[in-house]
């Protein structure tokens, strides 16, 4: 931990300028920028040199940068496109949630654990995070890929899955299940994302055109693109699923609409803050966890449980597709970032997984996070591409 | 005070939707957007609604919207400029500081009040906040009239003298003056700030060209820029002067280096983050601290002296150049916004200064900084530009 904290523009400065140094020498070693961001996080903070811990203005600054990053690979893809995919998607995502679940809690009983711990781990495995690999496909050029599609609609359907499993596993550690209250969360949810996915395009064609004829002042629609965004991520979290699902469709839903400049002011964001949310899941990692053997062997047993069983759970979803296919989805869909973080730390927070297990599934979710750019420049290999940053 | 913290994204939605909203109905009155954004903040604020009032992270989102508003300005004017009206403006800033800080102080010992709480009412009227005044003139494109680069150079040097006074005045209050130490505050904050704004960007346009053509990250030069602006403004704030001094200087230091893409990135970023800054000036306007005549009646008198002193002690500095710039120049000088309430704030933690006095401050600072675009207006009454928000 550090001694103290920084003033803003000191700690702007070791996030940023550490993100895109170690970035660029990552770039220059021919690897994809952004595991050199998350690295960079990872070397600032309490895990080697100890500059940074994460803080409330820090972890402001990633929400809001994931927020844009979902919003940005939003407005390049159309919702048409992600429809077309939908029962593929869905096959996949249900598949991918009910595998690693399942490994995360039988490794966890195998290895000792109270029921409800292991429950929770699993459930902690279920959620694949959308924005490493909406990140890496997005800055490859490769978000029109069929697989592209099918792992950006099942990450999001993942994310509604994923509230489900995490509604019932709460109410299973608190000892009364309510599973009308369940079955309430689950349909708000759904409803939510699906009637956005599927006719948010065309309501923003209708209204939005009325809006900018009226409005007067200068950059007006990308005002107006920002407060739907802002409204569609409050909208999420209240309906229950992750801010950046709101995020997600509120670019989706301005995909057609959009013009240059809407998208060229939306990308000065996305500089300014991804870096701070790639820098963040760096910061959480905390290596001294692992001084005990039987930890880093549980922790090197859930990383790779959470690493096939995506792979298998996924791949199995999209098994008609071809091994080449299946092959990019399942890589795809590894990533666990901050979702499996928010798992884990509701239930230390509920005292029934301790500070160890807590160590693990960071690891497992930071691990996995770094892994799944590397695996995705292996599986995506595009020879006209091969040299471009992923 | 709000019941509870909203989270992010709808806090979000407040702050940045009712900006626009209340900025756009302002445009459509033919009025600043930027008057409107304030509004908004006292709207939402403590004193109206109390949906908002600040905390941490908007704290920081304000902090950030500010060094961007500077740093965008810096990109628009050429030091080699600012340089040449540094004699007039040098004079504006110094007689500019003198005036208001006597007439602080006769008021509040008029008023009864003990001589450290006097002193330090007057030097809270000393510093400009160059913030509002260079949004308003950016927003109009008059940064390039030479009353404007005058009012921009006499900002950072005031800020400069402000940090002197501040200095002095700590000393004062706490009972040991180390004329010393002051000295040595005063001569480093000169330093930097003379040195920056006369060879920093022949520094930038001899490296930076060199650290272009090896960076292979995307948007690379956008990453190298932004790290400068963050490490001047670390460095300011080290030198003792404000963050947002070092973020201009960064700024002049790229103006004549830095591209349209740039600009453009630097451009998204600001149409997210300065309402944060204007809203938070807003958010701090607190009127119930008015429900004693007395105290009005200060506040009234406070504002008057705020406005008339800063008129005539920065139009005498520039009295040489005819009446139309004396007023612009005056009135440019205006806004205190959020360095008198710093002043203030240093004073209520040293247990010098009243509730009551600082809300006194509070309300020159916001009413000072909303009426700052309007004089503008008038004084720049250029016909071309009339219609253009301000």
């Amino acid at each position: 931990m550090p001694a103290h904290e920084f003033p803003l523009p000191v700690a702007l400065l070791i996030v940023f300028g550490s993100a895109k140094l170690v970035g660029e020498i990552f770039v220059k070693l021919r690897q994809p920028a952004l595991v050199g961001e998350i690295v960079a996080g990872a070397i600032i903070g309490p895990s080697v040199l100890g500059w940074i811990a994460p803080n409330d203005t820090l972890k402001a600054l990633s929400d809001l940068g994931v927020m844009f990053l979902l919003f940005d690979v939003g407005l390049q893809v159309k919702a048409r496109e992600l429809l077309k995919v939908g029962g593929t998607a869905t096959l996949v995502a249900t598949v991918g949630v009910i595998v690693p679940f399942f490994a995360g809690w039988a490794i966890l009983r195998a290895w000792g654990a109270p029921q409800t711990e292991a429950v929770f781990v699993g459930a902690s495995l279920v959620a694949t995070s959308v924005g490493i690999t909406a990140s890496a496909l997005s800055a490859r050029g490769l978000l029109h890929e069929v697989a592209s599609q099918i792992i950006l609609a099942a990450a999001v359907i993942d994310d509604v899955l994923g509230l489900i499993v995490l509604a019932a596993v709460s109410s299973f550690a608190t000892g009364h299940v309510n599973v009308l209250e369940i079955a309430l969360t689950a349909g708000l949810a759904t409803a939510f994302t699906v009637i956005l996915a599927k006719w948010g395009t065309t309501a923003v064609n209708h209204v939005l055109p009325h809006f900018h004829s009226k409005a007067e002042a200068e950059e007006a629609q990308f005002h107006i693109s920002l407060v739907l965004l802002f409204a569609l991520s409050a909208l999420a979290m209240y309906t229950g699923v992750a801010a950046i699902v709101g995020a997600f469709l509120a670019g989706l839903a301005l995909s057609e609409n959009a013009d240059a400049r809407v998208r060229d002011l939306t990308r000065g964001v996305n500089e300014l803050l991804v870096p701070f949310f790639l820098v963040g899941i760096g910061l959480h990692l905390d290596l001294s966890l692992f001084r005990t053997r039987s930890t880093l062997i549980l922790a090197l047993l859930i990383l790779a449980a959470a690493i096939v069983t995506k792979l298998i759970g996924c791949g199995l979803g999209a098994a008609g597709m071809g091994w080449t296919n299946v092959v990019k989805i399942g890589m795809g869909m590894v990533p666990r970032g901050e979702v499996g973080m928010v798992v884990a730390q509701m239930g230390l927070s509920m005292a029934v997984i301790s500070t160890e297990v807590y160590g693990v599934v960071v690891f497992m979710a930071v691990a996995t996070t770094l892994v799944t750019p590397l695996l995705l420049k292996v599986a995506f290999r595009a020879p006209v591409l091969e040299n471009v940053e992923v």
